[in-house]
């Protein structure tokens, strides 16, 4: 018979649980600390952003966690998402290798993102929370809650960094098309933002800062929830239907990934396609390597350090031990968004440091060549993002041509890229460089983060 | 056991032939005929544009045609597309009806027209062709084609009316990004496009235009064939790919379809999906009631005359037997650009004469409240030419709630609206507007179509 082009999964073998990796990696996590007091986070210091069935999902060790009936049926509008077989890019590579994909990108709201915007805004809801606020840059996750507010009759408020809400229109207009009210920040609506804006009236602002409005606005009203689109437990726990599906389809196709590789930013799209596997390495004795790819102009896993730092640029949120550049460090602005970050999921980063997962860092012009010769050999335009996942899989496909192995690779394909199309248009009339990092810079903020270690670590 | 959320159908299940209606349709079809004798066209008329293939099933009457291996190979990337169905809506509505959606969205180029361009890319390369020559509007099909000859190495060339060119640059730099190159028109390339500069220098452009400059392109040129999105018989025949998969997934799901609803420009996305089951009509003894909608300010079905007339404003290309307005009707600027045409597919055009199928038509407004509806329900954000189908959908629902019925609407969502956010931004902000067409326009050009008629037509 002839070789699939793509496994589809039946509804039926959607997955009824998440699968919590917390519960199975070596001595645990380290809890994240009070900014304030240095001591341990407890489920009473996270009430006034999350619902408690969130919390508890955050500090779960259980391996599996039920998903509800609900957040399923509404998942299965797209879900199970396709594994497709890379066989055009094959030929164009002229590889042994077997290339797969996991297209995240057909969801309603075009990422991954939903696959976590629909349980949290399904929590909330059912916690009696009306309201929800939030951040985007890029405004991938902003599209998702939004959308996800208005399946759930949530009204969700996004604080979307001026220079996107700016520069990216047709996203906010996807928002406000959802029903979503997006707010460029900093606004005159919070104090963090009046704040800045009496500072620096021109400010384009950042994710640190929206992140900053959106918590304190969550934080002040009663109705009010905060939602994060990534970097938490609950977060990374809501993706691994990726990674659980794709086991399954794997299964089908008779075969097993000898690499799994996906973009790494937060960490929520990495979580969500490797965990699975990673949990099958530390239970079952399988050997998948799992590789986190992320821009050489942000590079938090290769070149940071593994300690404790805040989430967020103004240090309002708790000190995570994770893999951080700094949280006053400013990635250069690269047109993968949604990679622009200074830390990494605290779980990503335990694995990492345990030697469970690889990482590595790819340049933005060998990222767009890889995207656009995917684009041009199977259809799909990617993502900024995706396209590191891209990049890392054609180099284990060219290694195992020049090793004459039948390696087997399946990356995450994470996100269409519809709205990122002028970033295309940089790069195909060599308008687009990359960013050289300057060590110094990188020296800086590593400082700033030793100088806040607590004595119990270190 | 639960209703499923959406069926899924196997790659096994994908149609392995297309659906020729030309082969069940009472009285068969009237031949094209030639501008300029008045003679039946045939196949050697057609040879400098097509490929003999499509020729060959532009006059087959053949009832099924096989799929070449390679271009089902390459379909299955996204086919066989989802059937969902649309239980928030039903909520909202509050209707005893079951509401299901087809959703073509989901291809690399964002609606059905792959479904064509990959076979029309193919059989062109099998002949030996290098290069392609198309028109688009609001960029829909011109992606599609860029698309499938980046897969199948072509070159692309394609007209974008200026006016499109320049108000929705994404589309063009999507077709940019899959190679195709993208030249506005009126161009100066052209004999045509120069013309109409000399006279209007300030012309931004039209359909019409467009085609006559592709047309004289490929007429020019012996490396070089012409591709049509729409109307022709082959275009239909490629579509029914659509109604094949979802008469076999309304099986899985255990009910069938009482009406089959989609919006109508050219033609081929209503034939897609409803030829399949107005063929089960004519041979089967089946009752599906079979709806076209089109804007209510461009109503070739509804307020057009049956007869010959050119497909093109310029009248290069042979006259069909079909619903127009008169080929220099200039359909008003709506957002649902793929929908403005002056004609309609012959064989729909027949069908709808026959009383095989119905027309209605709906207005600007009306459509962008069912899409908003549905975008905040179910979660995908539909194209405006969609939001037609969405209005008859959601106007039949509500019409079986008042007379109690369960009635089972299944309607094709054929492209998403993420190039259409402008639109929606306008809708939402109150800045959008119906247009009211006056009679005397259709008037005006209906009277040069009953000029062209033939003797033994009338």
């Amino acid at each position: 018979m002839k070789e699939p082009r793509k496994i589809i999964l039946p509804e039926s073998e959607m997955p009824e649980s998440w699968y919590n990796i917390a519960a199975d990696i070596p001595g645990g996590l380290d809890a994240p600390l009070n900014p304030v007091t240095g001591q341990p986070v407890g489920p009473q210091d996270l009430a006034p952003l999350f619902p408690m069935a969130l919390i508890e999902q955050e500090v779960s060790t259980e391996r599996h966690i039920p998903i509800p009936e609900e957040v399923r049926d509404t998942l299965l509008a797209w879900r199970p998402s396709p594994l497709i077989r890379a066989r055009n890019l094959e030929k164009l590579l002229g590889t042994p290798a077997h290339i797969y994909y996991k297209y995240e990108g057909g969801s309603p709201a075009g990422s991954h993102k939903p696959n976590t915007a629909i349980p949290q805004a399904y929590y909330n809801k059912k916690e009696g929370i009306t309201r929800l606020t939030t951040e985007t840059g890029a405004g991938q996750w902003g599209s998702a809650l939004s959308y996800a507010g208005a399946l759930f009759g949530l009204e969700v408020k996004v604080y979307m960094v001026k220079a996107s809400y700016e520069q990216k229109p047709y996203r906010k207009l996807m928002m406000q098309a959802w029903g979503g009210s997006v707010v460029p920040s900093p606004s005159t609506e919070t104090a963090a933002g009046r704040k800045i804006l009496a500072e620096h009236p021109d400010s384009l602002g950042s994710l640190g800062i929206a992140i900053s409005e959106a918590v304190e606005e969550a934080v002040g009203r009663d109705d009010t929830h905060y939602a994060l689109g990534s970097v938490l437990n609950h977060v990374m726990l809501h993706q691994t239907v990726i990674g659980l599906e794709t086991k399954k389809q794997f299964a089908m196709a008779g075969e097993q990934p000898d690499v799994v590789i996906a973009c790494h930013g937060g960490g929520s799209n990495f979580a969500g396609l490797a965990f699975p596997f990673v949990g099958d390495n530390l239970t079952k004795g399988t050997k998948y390597r799992c590789v986190a790819v992320e821009p050489a102009s942000c590079p938090s896993l290769t070149k940071g350090v593994y300690e404790y730092d805040f989430g967020d640029v103004a240090g309002m949120t708790p000190s995570m031990r994770m893999y951080t550049l700094g949280h006053d460090f400013v990635p250069p602005g690269i047109h993968a968004g949604g990679l622009r970050y200074h830390g990494a999921s605290p779980i990503v980063s335990k694995l990492l440091n345990l030697g469970l997962i690889e990482a590595r860092s790819a340049q933005q012009l060998d990222c767009f060549k890889a995207a656009v010769d995917f684009a041009r050999s199977e259809g799909f335009l990617p993502a900024p993002e995706s396209s590191h996942a891209i990049r890392a899989a054609i180099d284990e496909a060219l290694d195992a041509k020049v090793k004459g192995e039948k390696r087997v690779i399946v990356f995450g394909l994470s996100g269409h890229g519809h709205f990122d199309l002028t970033a295309y248009d940089q790069y195909l009339s060599g308008r687009l460089e990359n960013y050289e990092l300057p060590e110094k810079e990188i020296e800086a903020s590593l400082k700033v983060v030793a100088k806040m270690q607590p004595v119990s670590v270190s």
